[in-house]
């Protein structure tokens, strides 16, 4: 028995989706999540890397800012050793060069005011957006223009649900964010396509919170038409593909296997739905349970690592409501389900890198039925591209 | 002073035996030990790598296979997690990819058992034996062919033993057979080197086993010939050179060396011989005692690092003797022979990897009068060479 | 607002010192220091790496000597297991080669007195000079020559002392020297530019030591003419580049930064003066405290790591007042400023490795006004170059 497989070479699918393919670094021009709100505290720096690019992050005057993390001078990070002496400044603590926040000019030298540079040259700047406790920061190519609006890079407002209660968007008013983030070994598409698979569920077979739910879990879902994903191509919108778990017309949920004696377990049925979104957002509806709405960003780092970010997020404006959700979230849904049920996602998706990076994955993987999603994501992902992210260093060794 | 020698320039000796220079990630198309066969309990898996090849070594309804260790679909390996549901298969803990264990054809997907792909595809096995308490597999191309015998990879049987009781072979029947094996750096011809090497006894200098038993250690041993050493090349049979220590006709030992103030210690004389064999195993006759014998095997893992495998032998059927070998075993020749001693000999090899790999030691050693013993074993592992193992890395960053 | 700088674009400068640029493994042929006089006891061995070289240094008979590190015959270091047998030789522990210190010639191998390489190969040796507690070796090609006096490698000797009380040379009679030495990331260059820099001033703002005897320190020192920093270039002799803080009509303190709220600190005048020379030597007059002086040596290891030398020497010859410098050196100098303010630089040197390496920071920094110092010390290390080490790697992956 041979490696070649007769009917799932994906030689030929690859060139359909060639730009995916290309976009190793991630995709360039696109909103993404930089920092939680509260690890941002007034008058304080934190460095962070998006696609290859250094960012420090600013809050002056309530105020996040974004620019860039490498001194003019001689290239150390600001965020090494952060240094604010005035408002709407930021300084690097190594020969005092301070940068204004709003354009990223160089404003003066700690040392030197009449230094022939000040005034004449600068580092640059990234744009921001706050929401909801979630700061987010527009990364590309410098000269991009006026970056589109960051709904286009965010789930798509939720209408037709089936039990008439649509999860909250991300920009709603009105909602309650929780939520973590943490470095990842893996390039950001094996993240993102482990959260869309409708062909992963073996590997939270054996996870607590499905088993103190006893929530049914089938061991597939099987698509009975090629065309169940849905393609969601809003134009200068949102750009995403929908497992459609609201219609059973379109899916089969595999519930026995005799050739390997395994049948699925637990009787509790519980609605969800997941679809995935350019540049990498996963929203998983009513997860992980009913009227709460699961995010998640897998923001590339550089070609093998990626930020992952699990958000939970639901409507609660009295501070009753609040307060339940926030202890729902830390005695059960952090521990549970952020942790709990998405370490087995960490580590499928950490156990997956080594073949997409020594062995050329994207050319020599053999796909099954299984996998019509993440085929139609790969092909959404690859329309219309703003920009490639490529990696920035000049001189490895 | 230069660093040019006169008399010892590896140049023209190292075309001699260019098949041998050119094996760094080790000779292809052989048998490698892969496992002792206590470390494989009926019904899990095992993931080793031999010359590049991940495998999986599965033990089911008692007998051992070896299986590509990387999932056809998505690459990853399949013993990262093992999951067996059924005799005969192994699955994939990811998306539920289930094969057969004889030929490796995809059986089943957990959760999708109408999947296009069933019966179409699948992965490749590798021949197997298990003798004596040792799983060993076949390791090379895939359309080598039937394999050449295990004897053929296994040092020759022992007839011409000087006190007339040769050591066991290793697939003798009525043995006893102990050891370890780790995982060193360093290539595995460094390792096989350092076995055979007539001229290293200096590393040895103060072993305790030594120490302890009194043995008369020389501080070197040298050919009175030039072909002392035995060069055996049985055909379909094993290939291998050997110290002959019992023909006192043809070695010199070198018990004292004024210019240094050295002289040889020890007064107990203890006779023991050293051949290396094709593809790297070494037997060490009498030794650490006599009438036992001990195999080092050097399996290549890629070319920096290889595992360093120490088997004792000997012949037992009592219960009694067993008992009284085990013990032995346990309380003698593991702490001082196989652990004590032989790290000597790991340090060496660690290292010697820097000069070959950083900078060319094949072409950059000196090699002296008392390599000839070296310089034998690699003309001899130069010749028909089944195969080479190459760089299974595509896209090496 | 783009990186680009309208007036400190360092391309056109590049060009004015491109033999600096090119000396990232740092500059062959000179007299490094190896290791402090009592770091190496009778009848030891040590080794060190300069510029790529591996040496051992040896002590044999009270003499120190200098030998390549790596054994002919298999390339391991010799200093891996130090093996010395009788006075004026060094062993190597793997197969007994036994060189001579004086020349490096093969004089005998343990296990085999009579070989034939013996009396016809060797490996290289080093000059070697041991002065005031400090050993030196002259590191480069092998077939330079003699190598020019160690005095034309340090320091000048000083005369223009304001105060007319001079700090002593490192060869002077009549001193007490201490210092630390360890090894760091970053290359050598950028730990040298960083001792000289009049603009660094800031990372050293909140030091202990400043801060404890109320140092009045600047924001920064700025030049009132372009050619304030005197360029020493003796025939023969030490070339360096000098920060004249002696001289108040060519140095303007920068006491306060209105922009940014700042105002120098510590009411407490001290005078000191700041002086690098090649190959990567710094000397601070009066520093850390008057009559004392600080020697700091960058000794380049690879491209990416350099030994830092902190030396503090001062002119003692009683019991009494050797004791007392003793005393001030280990509770107060090595403590607090060897320490204490130099981790300062350590940390900065270590941040600045980064963008020098992976992006090419030769190219790609934007030098302003209070770089003139670094640029007078570029163009000086740029001329006469007696010679590049080199990557000694033919094989690296």
């Amino acid at each position: 028995m041979t490696t070649t497989s007769h009917s799932g070479s994906s030689a030929g699918v690859t060139r359909q989706y060639a730009p995916y393919v290309k976009a190793d670094w991630g995709y360039a021009n696109h909103w993404y999540p930089a920092l939680l709100s509260d690890e941002l505290e007034d008058g304080t720096v934190k460095g962070i890397t998006i696609g290859g690019h250094d960012i420090a992050v600013r809050r002056s005057a309530g105020k996040a800012y974004a620019i860039s993390d490498r001194c003019m001078h001689r290239g150390v990070k600001l965020s090494a050793k952060p240094m604010c002496l005035s408002e709407g400044t930021i300084t690097c603590w190594y020969h005092g060069f301070t940068y204004g926040l709003e354009d990223g000019s160089l404003t003066t030298i700690v040392g030197n005011p009449d230094d022939s540079l000040i005034g004449k040259a600068g580092i640059r700047t990234y744009p921001v957006e706050e929401v909801n406790g979630i700061i987010y920061v527009f990364v590309g190519e410098e000269d991009y223009g006026t970056p589109p609006p960051l709904s286009s890079d965010l789930p798509a407002r939720v209408t037709n649900d089936p039990n008439d209660n649509p999860v909250p968007h991300l920009q709603d008013e009105g909602i309650v964010i929780r939520g973590i983030h943490r470095k990842l070994v893996g390039n950001w598409r094996l993240a993102a396509e482990n959260g869309l698979d409708p062909g992963h569920l073996l590997v939270h077979w054996d996870n607590q919170i499905l088993v103190a739910l006893d929530r049914a879990l089938p061991l597939g879902v099987n698509a009975l038409t090629d065309s169940a994903t849905e393609e969601i191509d809003i134009p200068d919108g949102p750009k995403g593909v929908m497992n459609r778990y609201d219609r059973p017309d379109l899916y089969k949920p595999v519930l026995d296997n005799p050739k390997v004696n395994m049948k699925a377990r637990g009787t509790v049925p519980h609605y969800f739905r997941t679809s995935l979104w350019v540049p990498g957002v996963l929203m998983v509806e009513h997860w992980p349970i009913t009227d709460v709405v699961q995010y998640e960003f897998y923001v590339p780092i550089d070609d093998h690592h990626h930020e992952y970010w699990e958000i939970i997020a639901t409507r609660a404006t009295t501070d009753e409501d609040i307060a339940e959700f926030n202890f729902k979230y830390d005695n059960f849904m952090l521990p549970l389900a952020l942790e709990g049920f998405n370490n087995s996602d960490v580590f499928a998706r950490e156990a997956t890198e080594e073949h997409y990076t020594r062995f050329d994955g994207w050319n020599n993987e053999v796909l099954c039925d299984m996998d019509y999603s993440i085929v139609a994501w790969r092909k959404m992902a690859a329309r219309h591209p703003r920009g490639f992210f490529e990696s920035p260093f000049q001189d490895e060794d």
